[in-house]
């Protein structure tokens, strides 16, 4: 295929590696440009962004043969996740010819989390404590040195808590280091449970036309799974500049292009870590839909196609989300949805899954002050009063 | 099929006869509710819609066997144009079983200028003065009473100034009249020239739930086209709300649900006159898509499935909207969009039409005010400056 140069042309073809609500979101603002969409993906239910083009591939993330098969009809490729090996990526990029962003490059920086903190300390940011462990003695020695309870994560292909064990002591690190698979070759890293007042989000959005940085905004969580945000985060306005500031540093040590959403913690005295970084559209970053002049989505589709971002003010002093968990194990619908609609600046997104279980990610709600004054607790506490009834 | 009574079930799907930009950005909207979008075109090249679905027929908006077939594969239908029959539309209704809104009912008191004028005087709202024409005789009388020059319109079919004929004198109309199809059989009406200062208009969005009203807007029109959007008009506030008041009345008139743009002269004496009415998103209305809390699309969307009708408060005090026609006869792509979309609050919309040509509708951008002193004036300016140098 020959290769637009143009990325406003209108048969100019982005192809997404993954067919999730991300992806999906992420074409949503990519239609607005006039170009084309196209979906590869690996699984047997029909996904939500397969629903949104007439150009759909099957196959393997693990065959390059699949993907560069799939590249090969797109001008430019982009990522919904980060579990596709950069190697895999990389021989992709060259066989295909199509350039993939985030890049192989950055993504082999941050794709093991052992590498990513590496990465990220050689560039002076602070990140939680962690160490590679092999055996036993260093899960009994990373507990005696930071203290019970800890993290143990395999180094790859974790997310919202999966991957990942809490330990309370030796019997169970040892177990969960089995279960994660360090006997079996996982790599595995421990890292120090930090005892942190917020959680913190920040995206930033970076091609050769240069960077935006979105306000620092606090992700709510309940078991490993982000059910909220907050933004800005009801914290400190020093705080967030300087999250902001440490994202961007984050952002050019890996050479990002693209989007990638940068996760702090704040820990009781005021310090901020690094905890985590994802090279794609995230959940932290849906408020900014309605809640920034340029989305997340929409920059992270110009930052791929080479294009100037756009400016990511707040459209209100305060902007809620809250994720809709599937609640019933049934075809997806949305039952009580009235009060969510008729909110005055509340936006209600359903991600067109076909499948709801309990927990699934399955739609979210972005709500906007009604007045300047509305601070953004209250603006949150609005937003779970439109959705406390829906069923999904 | 089996139809889903809940238009937030993950199966739903909405049908649009026509796969323009208004069907496209329509979709756009509809995607967020996770539902299904199918495409039906009679056109043999691809278009806009075509692009973001798997679902896509071709056919004749004349053959209701090819309607009906697309029709019983959705839940529900809608249309981005007032071009098919409404006896066509009434029967693929009946012989589908899939409700179509607006309905046939509705479309039948608007689908030809004659008996839209005749059904809106009946409600008591002001019209443009016209007369239907069926000779020269009748040519000249109207000349007499409403002054040279007036309008002939054929009375189905017109659009962008298709269909319509500026005549100076009665050698002029005796050739407008045969052009348009008067000798033909086609049914001719005549409407006297208006003296205006401004062309306003207004969208209703109205379903079984309620009725939301947009604010005035005027429609700046070059050669019968429409090449930009002021919203709220630069006109006073009171005639602003009296086109408001008389919209509602109109869609009330037609039991109009779905979207309907309602289109006015305000005269030199301050007058307000209903001009013409479309059942669908409209041009007008592309503003709303940035500029109001809820844009027409969506409310578009949601009334013809339904659901609650959301606020349609201006974003900002003033929004602007520039029609990008194109420039150029050749496979479509923007060129200098760079200035578009840097702009602190400016969107860019690209319809994704395969073939771009001198004048054609191929993208619109949309500028809301930076601060809340800027007028819609100066506003229509910036946004001007931001596009002048673009190629499409």
């Amino acid at each position: 295929m020959t290769k637009n140069n143009n990325p406003l042309h209108a048969k100019f073809k982005i192809g997404f590696l993954g067919a999730g609500q991300l992806a999906r979101m992420s074409a949503l603002q990519a239609f607005p440009l006039g170009i084309h969409v196209a979906s590869f993906s690996d699984r047997d239910e029909k996904e939500p962004l397969e629903f949104l083009t007439p150009f759909s591939q099957k196959g393997s993330f693990k065959s390059v043969e699949d993907l560069t098969k799939f590249a090969k009809e797109c001008d430019v490729i982009t990522l919904e996740n980060e579990f596709i090996d950069s190697e895999i990526l990389s021989q992709v990029q060259k066989q295909s010819g199509t350039p993939i962003y985030p890049s192989p490059d950055s993504f082999a920086l941050i794709e093991n989390k052992l590498i990513e903190k590496q990465t990220f300390e050689k560039a002076g940011i602070a990140v939680t404590p962690y160490q590679a462990i092999e055996n036993e003695d260093e899960l009994s020695a990373f507990g005696d040195e930071y203290g019970w309870p800890y993290l143990l994560k395999s180094s790859k292909g974790g997310y919202d808590g999966y991957g990942n064990e809490t330990v309370e002591g030796i019997d169970e690190a040892i177990i969960a280091f089995d279960n994660l698979g360090g006997n079996s070759g996982q790599e595995i890293i421990a890292e120090a449970f930090i005892g942190f007042t917020h959680e913190l989000a920040v995206q930033v959005a970076r091609n050769e036309t240069g960077s935006v940085v979105y306000p620092c905004c606090e992700t709510v969580q309940k078991d490993h799974i982000c059910v909220g945000v907050k933004s800005p985060a009801p914290v400190d306005e020093k705080v967030r500049a300087k999250a902001q500031e440490i994202a961007l540093n984050a952002m050019e040590a890996i050479d990002g292009k693209g989007i990638i959403a940068f996760e702090f913690f704040l820990t009781k005295s005021g310090a901020l870590l690094l905890n985590e970084s994802a090279p794609r559209p995230h959940n932290s970053g849906h408020y900014t839909i309605e809640g920034c002049i340029t989305s997340q989505f929409e920059n992270h589709i110009r930052a791929v196609l080479g294009l100037p971002l756009g400016a990511v003010n707040l459209r209100k002093p305060s902007v809620a989300m809250i994720n809709l968990l599937g609640t019933d194990k049934r075809a997806a619908q949305v039952d009580n949805a009235v009060k969510s609609l008729k909110g005055s600046d509340g936006h209600l997104h359903v991600y067109g899954k076909l499948q709801s279980r309990l927990g699934r990610k399955m739609a979210h709600y972005t709500l906007l002050a009604d007045k300047t004054d509305e601070n953004v607790n209250e603006v949150y506490e609005r937003a779970q009063k439109a959705t406390g009834n829906i069923r999904i």
